[in-house]
């Protein structure tokens, strides 16, 4: 089963500034082979279910280990089985409306 | 790697009333052992990490058997190094404050 | 409009203990007059959509107050227009639905 | 105070296809000069507290006039004040330590 999320991982007791979790996160993500998109407030990940969840999993530990004692994470997620669509194709649908106005 | 998540499964496609999904969440959410408490948007639940995701990969699937065609869903998931909490534990503490208010 | 939502709300760069932040806001939802409740990973609140999200934003403003230079927050919210329904409807729903299995 | 947000808007009860709802919340957030950018699974949003959550209000109202009876949304919000930063200035965070490895 495909699965598209946004993933939004936040380190406490590390102070305010989260950007080099993020990008080990996004390393880790990369290492994985998955595809993703960063934006402001989270990265969308696309792929297998399984797949996508064990590297939610690594980025958990891969962050305790650089020394935060908790993590307080918020994913979104999608799946569906009436068709196939990617993170590119649900822009698309959007941006084509959009441009049709 | 112990987790605490707050689960909300929403289904699309199926009409506004969701409560039948909920249920047979729960079922499946008791049928693996995890401990789990419903509020009035979403239910948490407690344990072992891949036991937990597990279970939201079966709650999925099993939705999308009953007919909804598309699911989104929203999770909140804490995981500590530092000590050992519950969902107890963690209202026990807010609880205790208030009273001693 | 009426919504209820679930709020959860996560000072950052105070440390790990969150509990004393969430009685400050537990007190804010109490005086504004508004319901709620409780649970191990949030708190549901239902009122009108102004007066929810003007208590949501007092909240936020405490925190800081409190010393908390950065907050995030998750909120999940849901409004109807085909009938009325409370966070002890929503709960009453699932529970008849569990009991009559 | 300013707040970034992160918007997802679930309209229920009317079919599993939402990017014409998406693309209405797109003309009421631009109508409202608020700077936002659309991602792959929602919308990410600055601006004043006030006129974001009043703008997230009439998408809300939008929907429904449009025919959803129910909605279900899910908000990520951070205020700070310890320093102004824009969505752009998170995102470059990420970016200039991603290119530095």
């Amino acid at each position: 089963m495909n699965v598209i999320i946004d993933l939004c991982i936040v380190p406490l007791g590390v102070g305010v500034s989260v950007s080099k979790y993020v990008v080990e996160c996004h390393n880790i993500i990369n290492a994985a082979g998955l595809k993703s998109s960063l934006h402001a407030y989270g990265t969308n990940i696309e792929g297998e279910w399984n797949l996508v969840f064990d590297t939610v999993k690594k980025c958990h530990e891969r962050i305790h280990e650089m020394g935060a004692p908790r993590i307080t994470t918020t994913i979104k997620l999608g799946t569906r089985i009436d068709r196939e669509q990617t993170m590119d194709d649900k822009i698309k649908s959007v941006k084509e409306k959009l441009s049709s106005q």
